[in-house]
C-alpha cells in the first residue's frame, strides 16, 4: 500500500494534462434497503468507474470517487467516499462541488422502496405482496442542469438492453449532460457487466464515436484523454457560460 | 489450488466421524432479478455456510454446497453448485437427495418479483411504481416435511432482528426442521453479517444452547461436531423412521 501511495504520488505529480482539475467520478451500484436484510440493487462491479478514476488521477487530476459497495481495491491518491443509497451518493456528489468535470459512471437505482422498515419483514405476518417504490434523486440530471456553478463537462453512462444508441442519445438530451458513454448490457450480449473488457459508443455534441472493444483500463485512458482535451480547449458549447 | 486439493484429500480421508455421510449445505444470498440490471437480494456473505461445508468435509462427509453468488473462495474437496435464484437453489437441493443431513444456511429470498422483464425497465416510459411479488419455494420447509426420504437431520438458520429466540423457536416448529441456528442481525447489534465472528443459539428438541461469541470457523467446527454426534446415535426422534 505504501508502494501504491508512492506510485500514485509520482503519477499524480507528473504535470499531466489534468493537473489542477477537480473531477468527480461516481462508481458501483447503489443499494436501497427494504429492511435490515433485504435490498434492491443494480448489477455493477464498479470496475469501469474505478479504472476511470485512476486514469484521471494519472493525468494529474484531483479525483473524488463516490462509490457504492464494490469489491474493487480502494485506489491510492484519490479521495474516496463510500456510500450505499442513491440519496447518499447525491449528497456526497453535491459535497464534492465545485468541479471542473463529473463522470457519472455509477449504476444508480432510479427507485427505492417507499418505506424502509427497521425490523425484518416476517412472511408469517402477511409478509410482502409488493414493494411500493418512490423515485430517487437523479444525480446526472441534477449536476447537468445546475443553474450556477455547473461542472464544465458532465459525462453520463447509459447501460441499455435494446436500441442502445437511440436510448443513449435520448438520455443525453433528457438529462442535459455533455457526453454519454453508452454500452449494451443485454443478457445475450458479450456483456460489459462484471467483466474486464468493454465496448462503448461515446456520444458528444459532435456525434457518435463507436470505440472498438478494449480493456476497461484502455476505455478509461482513452476517456481521460478526451476529457483532458475537452477541458483544455474552448470547444464545449455548454462550458461557454 | 493443487495444494488445496491435496489438503482436502487428506482431510476428507481422515476416517472422520462423518465418513460416508452425504450432507447438503446451502450458503450465500439468492438473487431475484427484476430486469437485466435490477435485482432484489439478501445481505449474506456466505462465510458461515462455506465454513460449515469445510468443517463437515474435514469430518469426512461427502459435502454438496449449493451457493448463491458470494466472494468466498470455492472450497476444495466439495461438490459446489452455483445458483442465483431461490428456484434454482431449490432445484439443486432436490437434485442432491438422498441426504443424511441438510444444513440450510443460505439467506433465501422469501419473495421474488412476479414478472421478470428481459428488457431494462425505462423510467421515462412510466417506469416502476411498485414491484409485485410472489412467494418463492421454501427449501427448508420442503426438505423438513418430505414424506419419503427425508434427511435424518435438517438444520435451519434464523437471522432475526427482534425476539430472536421466540422467532427462531417458532420457525423450527413452522418449518418442521430438527435444529435451528439463530442469530441476531439487528442493525445496532454486533452484526454477524459480513463479519468473521458469530454468536448463535442452537435450538434443538432438547432445548436452547447459547454459544459464546466465536469465529465463524469455530461455530462451523462445533456445529459439525454436533451433527456428527446426532448422526451417530439413535437420539433423533424424527430420524426414527
Amino acid at each position: 500500500q505504501i508502494a501504491d501511495e508512492i506510485e500514485a504520488h509520482f503519477l499524480k505529480n507528473a504535470h499531466g494534462p489534468l493537473k489542477g482539475r477537480r473531477i468527480l467520478v461516481t462508481a458501483g451500484p447503489t443499494v436501497e434497503p427494504i429492511d435490515p436484510v433485504r435490498f434492491i440493487a443494480n448489477r455493477s462491479s464498479g470496475k469501469q468507474g474505478y479504472a476511470i478514476a485512476e486514469a484521471l488521477r494519472n493525468h494529474g487530476a484531483e479525483v473524488i470517487l463516490v462509490t457504492g459497495p464494490t469489491h474493487e481495491k480502494i485506489p491510492a491518491g484519490i479521495e474516496v467516499k463510500q456510500v450505499q443509497s442513491a440519496r447518499e451518493m447525491m449528497e456526497a456528489s453535491n459535497a464534492a462541488l465545485p468541479l471542473d468535470c463529473a463522470v457519472c459512471c455509477a449504476a444508480v437505482a432510479d427507485y427505492r422502496p417507499e418505506i424502509e422498515t427497521t425490523h425484518k419483514i416476517k412472511k408469517e405476518r402477511g409478509g410482502l405482496t409488493n414493494i411500493p417504490l418512490t423515485e430517487n434523486p437523479d444525480i446526472l440530471k441534477t449536476l447537468s442542469q445546475m443553474k450556477e456553478g455547473r461542472p464544465r463537462l458532465v459525462v453520463g453512462f447509459a447501460a441499455e438492453t435494446d436500441d442502445v444508441l437511440g436510448h443513449a442519445e435520448a438520455k443525453r438530451n433528457r438529462k442535459g449532460c455533455d457526453w454519454i458513454v453508452a454500452n449494451d448490457v443485454s443478457p445475450g450480449e458479450h456483456c460489459a457487466m462484471g467483466g474486464d473488457r468493454n465496448s462503448i459508443i461515446l456520444i458528444t455534441d459532435k456525434g457518435d464515436e463507436a470505440w472498438p472493444e478494449m480493456s476497461k483500463a484502455d476505455v478509461a485512458r482513452k476517456l481521460a484523454d478526451s476529457i483532458a482535451e475537452a477541458l483544455r480547449g474552448p470547444t464545449l458549447v455548454k462550458a461557454a457560460e
